[in-house]
């Protein structure tokens, strides 16, 4: 069965969308430890990052450069952490979270927020993106 | 002042280094989280991973992604989580942990290990990196 990103990639499901191009999709977390904690996920669904391949792995690391630094002006968080578990969705995903103490990195945290609350963290990333 | 990273990169201070090329290296973390725990760290000494070259920000994935199908196969864990926090030591270091269940993925669990201990694993994932 297709990994819930995969249906995200595939437009079965719909999401907060960041950045995409050909490789690799990021979106918001549907779940937030913080506003603007953002997934970066390859398209090509494999569950473990040490089997992804080597191109769509540093593909997503290039981006999630580019978007941590999007985060970090987006928030003015003191850290952009980052993240790989994986027990849960078996289709690897990193996760960028914006913290500003040690102590708010925990996925106990993580929670739902409003459409317009996730719309309006999206259009700051996306702005910072874009320059 | 040189990080603590960079000294250990100097030779100034000791550590069990797991792998080394020109841009990088890996050591095993002082404190485990679980024996294994590995950190990947560019030579070039940069606080934030969002502010690292390009270059040496893609050269610590890479070795990641070899290094942790080493710890993989070395200490048989179910995934190898990674985590880059940084509010403590400003040298940009991507924590490498194996994992069996989430709940493992604490920094309060680190502690240190025997000589022996680091030393025993240390072996078994240098043998997995040579194959």
């Amino acid at each position: 069965m297709a990994s819930i990103f995969t249906k995200i990639i595939n437009n079965e499901l719909p999401a907060y969308r960041v950045y995409e191009d050909q490789q690799i999709i990021a979106i918001l977390a549907l779940d937030q430890v913080n506003l603007g904690h953002t997934l970066v996920i390859p398209k090509k669904e494999v569950d473990h990052w040490i089997d992804v391949s080597s191109d769509d792995f540093l593909a997503v690391q290039k981006a999630a450069q580019k978007i941590g630094q999007a985060i970090h002006l987006a928030t003015g968080c003191r850290r952009v952490c980052t993240m790989t578990v994986g027990f849960e969705v078996h289709h690897y995903h990193l996760h960028l979270i914006p913290c500003w103490e040690m102590s708010e990195l925990s996925f106990a945290r993580a929670q739902r927020k409003s459409d317009a609350e996730m719309k309006q963290i999206l259009e700051k990333i996306q702005r910072h993106l874009e320059k």
